[in-house]
C-alpha cells in the first residue's frame, strides 16, 4: 500500500475539489492509501454519499488553515493545527507515509519542506520545479524557480540530475535535454557560477546536457528541462505565465470593443477554448520539490479535482519508480558538502 | 547644431533603411547634424536622388560590417575599420560628436562602448535599458538588462536613478513609478544584494520607489521602470518577447488550420494587424545605454525607417535636455567608488 498525504485546504475550490480529487486517484490507483488532513466535519461533508474504499482512506483532524498572503515562517511557527503543517509533520514522523500534496501557500509548503523534512543523502538543497507545456505540445520542467536565491555550480549540477531523473520517470522523458539559464549561448556568458556550472553540466554523462538557453526559447520545444538559480528561475516561469496572461486579456478586451470582432471571435470559439486549455497549468500536473527525502508535490491553488487528481498521480508515479534512491545513487557519485 | 553619429550597417534593412530614418530626422530636426559611418559609395547610392540639407549631412567611409552572430570581444578589437568600431573612436575623440545610434550586433556595441566611451562622472557601471509596451498603453524600461551580470545594491540605485531621468525627460513622465524586480512583493525577500537595494532605493528621495515588482506583472501598466540586475533583467526582457512570440506564432498557425477560424480571422483582421503592431518594438524606440558620458542608442536589429528616426530622436531628447548632465548631478550625492 502507498500511503500519500493529501492537504485538504488552502486551494480555491477546497476542501470540496481536494476530496473529488482524491476519490479519483483511490478509484485509478488500487494500492494507493490516502490521508486527508483538514476539518474533520467539513471533509466528512464532502464525502457524505461517494462511493469510495472506505479502508483506504482515513481523516486526521487539523482545524486550521493557512493563508496565501499570511508570511511563511509565520505560518509555519504558528499554524501548528493547519491542515498543511499537520500533514508535514505526519510525513516526517512517519515511516509508512511516502509523499504529500498540497495546493496551499507555496512560501509555507517550501519553508515547512526546508526545515522540517530531511533531504536525500547527497544533496545540498531541494529545488522547486514547475512545469509548462511548450508549443509544439511538449513540456518543459524548471529547476529551480525560487527555493534558492544563491547558487553554487554544484547546486546547479544536482539541480541537473533531479530534474532528469523526474522528467524520465514521471513524463517518460528518454535521455531529456537539459539547458542552462544564461544570458547567452555561449559557454563563456554570465557570471562565474554560470560560467563554472556549464562546465560542470558538461562533465556530468548521468545527463544530456545541450548547452546554455536564452530565455526566450522556453517554450519552442527544444529543452526538457531548463536549470537555473532560484532567482531567475523564478523571474523567467512568473514572466511567461505573467506575459501569457496579459496577452489573453488584452486580446479578449480588443474583441469585444467591436461587434464585427465579436462575430469573427464566435467562428473561432472552439480554438479560443482550446488556447484557453492549452495554456491552463492545471493541465499539466504541479510543481514537484526535488531533493526532499519524502516526495512533494505542490498543485495550483487554482486547482480543481482533475488538477488534484494530476499531483496525485505525480506523487505516485515518483514514488512509484523510486525517485529518490535514483537520485541519490547519482547525487552520491559527485561532490556534496554542506548536508 | 547638435552632431550624431549614424552606424549605418549591421541592420537586417541596412544600409537602405538607415539611411532613410537618417533624412526623415534631418528633416524634423533643424539643428541636427549627421555623421553616417559605412561603406562610402553604398552610402552614396542610398542618397541619390533624395531631398536633403546636404550642409549637415556627412559621410566618414568605414568599408566592414559587424555580423551579429561574432564575437563582441573579436569584433571589437579587430573590425576597427566597421561602420560600428569608427563610429565609437568619432564618439571618443571628438568632443562635438554628442550621440550614437547603431542597429548593429548588440554584444559589441555595449563592449565597445563600456571599454572605449567614458563613463558620467559618479556611475560605477552603465546600464543597457530596453523599453516595452504595457497593457494599458504605456511603456516600462528595464535597467539593466545585460550590461552587468554581477551587481551590487549601490549599482541598482544608479540604475533607478539613471533610468528615472530617462523616463521623465525622454517620454514626459512625472515621477517616475520605480520597482525592483525581485522573488516577491515584501522587502525581506531574495538575496542580500536585493535586500540592502530595497533599503538603498527607499532611502533615495530622488526616485519614486515603489516596492519589490514580481516578474509576472512587467506589464501591468503600474510600473514605468524596472530595476534589476543584468542577468534577471535579461531573461525578464528576453522570456517577455519570447513568450509574446511564440503565442502569436501559434495562434497563427491554429488559426490556418481549419477554414472556419480563418474565417473568423479574417473578420479580425485589423485587430490581429493592430495587436501585431502594438507588440512591434520598433514602435517604442532602441534600447538606451545609460551611465556613458556619450549618448548611445541601439536600434533592433530589424529596424526599418521609422524605427531608426525613433532612436536619432531619442537620442536627440536626451542631448536636448542634457540627461548626462543631469544623471551626474544626483549621482555625485551618493557613495560612488570603482571608477
Amino acid at each position: 500500500m502507498m500511503k500519500i498525504l493529501l492537504d485538504c485546504f488552502g486551494g480555491d475550490h477546497s476542501p470540496e475539489a481536494n476530496v473529488e480529487g482524491g476519490l479519483k486517484a483511490l478509484e485509478a490507483f488500487p494500492d494507493l492509501y490516502l490521508i486527508l488532513t483538514g476539518d474533520e466535519a467539513s471533509l466528512k461533508a464532502c464525502l457524505e454519499g461517494k462511493k469510495y474504499d472506505a479502508a483506504r482512506l482515513e481523516i486526521v483532524h487539523a482545524p486550521e488553515v493557512i493563508g496565501c498572503d499570511e508570511r511563511p515562517i509565520d505560518a509555519v511557527r504558528l499554524k501548528k493545527e493547519s491542515s498543511m503543517i499537520k500533514a508535514i509533520r505526519l510525513l516526517r514522523d512517519r515511516d509508512d507515509i511516502a509523499a504529500l500534496v498540497s495546493v496551499g501557500s507555496t512560501g509555507a509548503l517550501v519553508t515547512a519542506a526546508l526545515t522540517r523534512i530531511g533531504r536525500i543523502r547527497g544533496v545540498i538543497r531541494p529545488a522547486f520545479c514547475p512545469i509548462l507545456p511548450t508549443m509544439d505540445g511538449g513540456l518543459v520542467v524548471i529547476c529551480d524557480s525560487g527555493a534558492n536565491v544563491d547558487v553554487t555550480p554544484e547546486h546547479l549540477r544536482q539541480f541537473a540530475i533531479m530534474g532528469s531523473l523526474y522528467m524520465e520517470n514521471v513524463y517518460g522523458v528518454a535521455r531529456p535535454r537539459v539547458a542552462l539559464l544564461n544570458v547567452g549561448k555561449e559557454a563563456e556568458k554570465g557570471d562565474e557560477t554560470h560560467q563554472k556550472a556549464y562546465e560542470l553540466l558538461s562533465q556530468t554523462p548521468e545527463i544530456n546536457f545541450v548547452g546554455n538557453m536564452e530565455s526566450r526559447d522556453l517554450l519552442s520545444g527544444s529543452y526538457d528541462l531548463v536549470v537555473a538559480d532560484g532567482f531567475s528561475g523564478n523571474v523567467l516561469v512568473k514572466t511567461t505565465e505573467g506575459t501569457a496572461l496579459e496577452l489573453l486579456k488584452k486580446l479578449k478586451k480588443d474583441i469585444y470593443s467591436r461587434t464585427i470582432y465579436k462575430l469573427g471571435a464566435l467562428l473561432m470559439k472552439r480554438m479560443f477554448m482550446e488556447e484557453k486549455d492549452f495554456m491552463n497549468y492545471q493541465n499539466y500536473g504541479g510543481s514537484v520539490l526535488l531533493g526532499t527525502c519524502k516526495t512533494i508535490v505542490k498543485g495550483h491553488g487554482s486547482s480543481k479535482a482533475t488538477a488534484v487528481f494530476k499531483c496525485i498521480e505525480q506523487a505516485w508515479k515518483m514514488e512509484q519508480n523510486a525517485l529518490p534512491a535514483k537520485m541519490e545513487e547519482i547525487i552520491m557519485k559527485y561532490d556534496h558538502y554542506e548536508y
